[in-house]
């Protein structure tokens, strides 16, 4: 359907590996660069949810950029995550990411008091004149207590500079309400973070998917994308039940929320690309849990290929 | 009933005074210092949800942690919110606390991918021993998605360097579950957030109250505070249907949840103690709102004295 | 795909046209049920959400089951709404359908105390060997608080006598996770409430919709239903789009959640179909929105056709 | 304080002693009613939430109505909860409450979709006038969804047949609006649910309590109630601890919300006053969460007496 464009299809929310709650696997993430892109992503996006980036210290916020920019080596576009509930601190990490060559930046709303509507266009007309490089917005009410409301969102759709939204509400009628505004902006991107909706989404006209699970199974995330969006319904309908067969083993073996990250860690550990330590106030997964999920892996692989 | 105590009493939780999203209103800041002190509060909590601290620039809030313990001079202990979603930065702002003067310091849960009550006794036991002064839990559901259960309060318990809790779910009935935990820790000290539970929470047996109308009018606080602590029930009553006013009158002027911090904020620019400005992303009301608080700021001022 | 069942396709969720609060519009309810056989539906579903069920008088809801079940003459199934916070209520309410020719019943858990899923399970096995005609589950958790998580619907469908589920949740993963279960009951009928995800779920695998907007517009849905089922992803589209301008200018008009009943009675009256009467909590819409409701008729039969 | 009124003091929310699904343990009922009223109660309330009115057929909700006010051979007044989702059905359980001779109706909002606050106002507007006896409203947000706002009360209000309100809400700030409402009607009367709050709100200035607990020990409270309303601090402070205990001991056994009300049924089973059948969707409490109340019993009634 669509001539494929920059950001079109699937940019993996790339998980931060850790050696230690401040020190970061270097080597992991380099090798987690490279599954990626030979998986076939459209880009890379880090200090998202599945990213832990508020838990990380700035220090290690920054070298995080720099090092997987450094990796990318502009093979595909790298997105910084500089969701924060101080401003300056979102514009310091914005120009940190131009300087170093990231290609956009990626916010949703301040997370701590919730702002009402107007609040919210306010602060988005105030930041985008200080921000060196493209913006997506980041739609995330789950946890950031607010929603870019379809009238905000024309309005932000006003700033040439805010290049698309990334779906995470869970919200199928959101996305549909998204899609009617594409509209009124032909060169937006419209991307959907729940991987149990990607076919659905790019079926109904959306661009991709920032997708957890692509993190493991990049290649499955990006064929099922190419297929919804060429309009095979066969073979959506096949890849999609892998997909909801990956979040439905992978991300609740342990008690909390945190168990979607730590089932994706513990699996990229398990295949040997990167240690899955885990950022405050969250640590990794036990010897029971990490069995789990290798009897996880020993099922989907043959299944996923 | 209790013999004074530190921080039994009244510690209002101080709002930034800005002239600008991320300049401190300094003299505005040493007025407003000395208008709490004057009033007989028992202590100065800055960096909480009314200082609106997880909304400024670090390099604003070590601004404001050295200016405030500079202006106490020690004459009533400074509490500093430490809440933050990154380990590393809540005990490096604990540090430099600790250096500039500060009594202690406060601390509500990471409040982004909100953790389990066992993941949050992890992160309480690792973050403890990197803290120089003592601790206050901070419970705040409504803003940080997760409480500290009463198990989880009597975990933190055993750790000699957490002294109390602030309690701002708004919930009198969980106020009333931390009284009862009150007999494991005779040195506790419980604080209660609402104004509107003042009265109730400390017949009941707490300590104290961290409200926010105490910016305006420390007096009739503190007053409270004591004529319920000694018992007086109809004295209690009469104050109580005060602060009922207040938080009637002069939180909900504009539409969101924002009304409440900056209410305050204009009262205190209108009484010319310090600057109204608010951080990102909210802005000051604008001159309808401002109107409307100077009304209940007339009408109050005779009432209240 | 599938070959053509008994409830596959468009089932609306029939408002109950009425005088006054118990006062039923019999010959409005006629035109209605004649509008809605004549677009084409594969069912009519009385006394659900749409139809203002646990509103009326038991008198009321008899008189409407059996006056539909009349002026069906058996051309398409009638389903009841037998929800309710009595069990017994529940059980005499489907006596009834049956006897006077309904095919089955529709039941969502009790809404006041919620249940447990254990109790609900229970509760399941308990009312089933009571009802003399066939059972859909109705899942709506926003109304009843609890919702049939996947384990207790696969509890249920080892009842033979439980022929489907209809989901209005709004969540899209949920109508996965319920595709997924079909494997366990190839005769399971599955039906989706908000009709902006007709088109998504039945690409997805699900067998049809319980739209509100059918009783104004059923030849749209049906259609869509249609296009869906076969793959037509082109004309899909189409369609899905004018279902999007129907929610999105009709259900909206009023202040309360009840504007979406109030806008399909509404138009359903200009359209000199049946009587706006609302039963009471709500009462009919008055001449300002009314107008708005004309003006959006005016703009969407043209394009509806 | 106040002089002793009608509905001032303690009046349970009464269990329905069930000998199963809809058969009435008229013989438990009987002792039940004795139980409360040589413990001092001031009223009965039946058919409310811990009453499990909303589960019961019509039927049995009548036979429930006319034995209560035999049985209570106007010793002290009987209040009837008439809360429903059908209008007609709140008003036929009206008249029957007046005609076989109780005091009082207690009414929250239709509970199924939630109504708007103006249409709150019409439906009370509507529904008054039918009524034969006095109304008190019944504020229970977290199962009807719907607030009765201070603005709705303050209309309510102008009914004289509306003598007071329930609530439920749990919210003390909520009852300390109630009571800054109190100047509006000197003869409102304001009674509040929960047990925890019994002591606030009596020495805040309410009337009294409807507290499940009394079900099971009806002086405990009525003592607590006195001492509240006569400003003994040391002694509500003492007996407050004893209710604390109670609920917290007594109403968590199970895994669901109903344990509340399944701790109580079997309490009084185990006390030999009436059957712990429950309505469906509940059930009884198994052997052995039994032998926890057992314990339970055992415990507190020593420090009860």
């Amino acid at each position: 359907m669509s001539a494929p464009k920059k950001y079109h299809g699937i940019t993996p929310p790339l998980i931060t590996p850790l050696l230690s709650r401040d020190t970061l696997d270097v080597a992991g993430l380099e090798r987690l660069i490279e599954h990626q892109i030979s998986g076939g992503v459209a880009g890379l996006f880090i200090l998202g949810t599945t990213g832990e980036g508020p838990s990380h210290s700035y220090r290690l916020r920054r070298e995080l950029i720099e090092r997987t920019c450094h990796f990318a080596q502009g093979r595909v576009p790298t997105l910084v995550g500089i969701t924060d509930t101080s401003f300056v601190e979102s514009v310091n990490l914005a120009r940190y990411s131009a300087e170093v060559g990231a290609d956009s930046v990626v916010l949703a709303p301040p997370y701590y008091l919730p702002p009402g509507q107007s609040e919210l266009i306010d602060y988005i007309n105030h930041l985008v004149p200080e921000l060196p490089i493209p913006l997506f917005l980041y739609n995330m009410p789950g946890l950031t207590k607010v929603s870019f409301e379809p009238e905000t969102v024309l309005r932000a759709m006003e700033h040439p500079s805010i290049i698309g939204l990334k779906d995470s509400s869970g919200n199928m009628i959101y996305v549909h309400r998204m899609i009617e505004l594409l509209r009124q902006r032909a060169d937006w991107t419209l991307l959907v973070g729940q991987e149990e909706l990607l076919a659905d989404s790019v079926l109904a006209g959306s661009h991709g998917g920032v997708n957890g699970g692509a993190n493991v199974f990049p290649r499955l995330y990006v064929n099922l994308y190419e297929a919804a969006n060429r309009g095979d319904l066969t073979l959506t309908r096949e890849l999609h039940a892998k997909v909801m067969q990956v979040s439905g083993k992978l991300y609740r073996l342990g008690d909390h929320a945190s168990s979607y990250i730590k089932g994706i860690k513990t699996a990229l550990s398990l295949l040997d690309i990167c240690d899955d330590g885990m950022a405050e106030p969250f640590q990794r997964f036990e010897s029971k849990e990490r069995a789990k999920v290798q009897a996880v892996l020993t099922e989907l692989q043959p299944i996923i290929g």
